[in-house]
């Protein structure tokens, strides 16, 4: 069979090691699995910055549109915190988003039994917790015009974006959230401030418009962000599929991703529309960041990289055995009491990044 | 000595019933202690519109500027929720902080030590928890122009709202914390999206500036507004005072409420510029909402009123005795076992709205 066009982009701070552990999983599922794949690396972000002097080059994006699927690790730097905005290292994620359309991130908030005690939130609150935030990705405050900081007459300055949201662009990625919520609870809760902003308005009324036209089986109700984040705190299992605009899900789903006390664990996948031949770009990232203050001791936990390639499996790949696989070996490795320092806890094995990854390995 | 001028704005759901308990302690006071009261009580929100037609009248607006101080319920009701923005009972509040210019809203996060096992956190993690978050609220994406809901040419629709920060509205409200901070624990917390906002870039700028120029004394720090709503999670107890704007303010100030587990216990003031008189406007009101669902009941808690009650005593009639009294009195009756249904716990005294109140009056 035809080897699978991965593009791979580690990035900054732990991205680089923690992908070094994904690598060696692809190349032995090459050789126990016949799934062969055709990996370029490409730097990104404050590496790519360094180097290239800009986070994201017009040849990365073309690459990635090439691919089968990307696999990103981390960007963000304190070192670049001070340069301009196209040219710092998030704009590298912030460019793959728009330039492949990648508008629906999805982010599973799941408690992994054996770390229900890693959660801040007392053990009964978690337990079994199963959230799948959808999150818009290009488009509200993030990408709006007009933008920018403007110097008035008097020397003082305006700082000004604008949100912006259409019939179509809540429509597609609310539909994404629909067709998700079919294949579990068949909830949906849609997140806005529809009291204050006319943007949230016009997404609660066409999320109701089209539920009322296509998905009246699943259950849809209305929340205000505000109240989501207090509910996500009080009682996180009343919720099953969440889906909100760019703004609100940058903040709900690291919320709901730290509920469940292991953000080193969290995968997640960002689409872009089906295209004509069936195929859909997507990129795939842990939910962590680049956490620089860790970087380059070997002690980041590998797991949300490794899970994030999971995801890329079953979802641009089809191949779900080898996604189960992958799943069964984290699953076994946390079981058999493996941590690393993130996931720590009294009376388990505390490893690096590498030995866990090994770990992994060893499992599959 | 001339009577306080107070108008109080019950609102909708259980802000009458709760505001009731707070009219009983004011007129005690009088009796007791010599505190005159000039009280004026008028609709707002759902109830003003179901009388008047408006959420917010004009005479009222006037009356709140005439007035020592506002004391205010909570607006709010699902009946209304298709009414056009101008008109919803929320207008009402809006409205008020924007004509009296109430720029800086103080919203305590504090964990009652008789209460600490009410939060979803692990006790330890809230144990002493005091954060104070100062929270921008006459600007922002809250009033910006352009806004509203237009119709395209093939029909869709497109929905625009505009986050806008001047540096004069940022050095004020960061002034307020800054002061608040040499009050207190002497550190703030910057909140702002700067990796994707321009506004959110210039307000870390004008923070940055402001301190180095008139705060150096306090320790400021800056957080992402999405990593502010994990670390709230993680660790609480590392903040002091938080500074944000009117929309991460939100969501981040309903967030630290939930973390202490007793919403109904939760009080905040809104403050206006210092007029050249010395007075500046405020108004008081608890940081729970109208509660439809449980209206009318008579077992809402009356705790966070009457405690908006009491800082309203030491922020605009400087009567801190009375303020402590008050605060020592509810103290008191949550020691001795009592509890409304929202902070209910095994073995505790459950009573209804009208009891704890005259549980505290009692105490005084
Ligand atoms: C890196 C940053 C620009 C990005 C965002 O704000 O979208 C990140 O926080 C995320 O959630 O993926
Ligand atoms: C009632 C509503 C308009 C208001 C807001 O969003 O500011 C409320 O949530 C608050 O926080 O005071």
């Amino acid at each position: 069979s035809q080897a699978h066009k991965l593009l791979v982009l580690p990035g900054d701070g732990i991205g680089p090691e923690v992908m070094r552990e994904v690598v060696k999983i692809a190349r032995w599922l090459g050789e126990a699995r016949g799934l062969r794949f055709d990996m370029t690396e490409e730097l990104v972000g404050g590496a790519s910055l360094a180097v290239h002097g800009v986070p994201l080059r017009p040849e990365v994006v073309a690459m990635a549109k090439e691919a089968d699927a990307v696999l990103f690790g981390s960007v963000g730097d304190p070192k670049w915190s001070e340069i301009s905005f196209d040219k710092r290292p998030e704009a590298a994620i912030l460019g793959l988003r728009q330039e492949l359309e990648l508008f629906a991130n999805l982010r599973p908030a799941q408690v992994f039994p054996p770390l229900v005690n890693a959660s801040s939130l007392k053990p009964e609150l978690v337990a079994g917790l199963d959230i799948m935030i959808v999150r818009e990705t290009v488009g509200g405050i993030y990408f709006g015009e007009p933008r920018g900081i403007e110097t008035l007459a008097d020397g003082s300055q305006r700082g000004i974006n604008t949100e912006v949201y259409t019939t179509s662009e809540i429509e597609r990625v609310a539909r994404v959230a629909f067709e998700l919520a079919r294949l579990r609870d068949n909830r949906v809760c849609s997140v806005e401030k529809c009291n204050v902003m006319e943007s949230g308005l016009l997404w609660k009324q066409v999320v109701t418009a089209l539920h009322a036209r296509e998905y009246s089986d699943v259950t849809l109700t209305h929340m205000l962000a505000d109240n989501c984040a207090m509910q996500l705190v009080r009682n996180p299992k009343q919720f099953d599929v969440i889906v909100t605009g760019n703004l609100f899900g940058d903040l709900l789903s690291d919320l709901a991703s730290m509920l469940t006390g292991s953000l080193g664990m969290l995968p997640s996948a960002t689409l872009g529309p089906a295209q004509e031949s069936g195929k859909r770009h997507a990129l795939y990232e842990p939910i962590h960041g680049s956490a620089p203050d860790i970087a380059g001791q070997g002690i980041a936990n590998p797991l949300a990289q490794i899970l994030s390639f999971a995801m890329l499996l079953r979802y641009s790949l089809q191949r779900e055995a080898e996604a189960a696989l992958i799943e069964q070996a984290v699953s076994n490795v946390l079981a058999s009491g493996l941590r690393t320092a993130d996931i720590m806890s009294e009376g388990m094995n505390r490893v690096g990044t590498e030995a866990m990854g090994a770990a992994v390995l060893q499992e599959m």
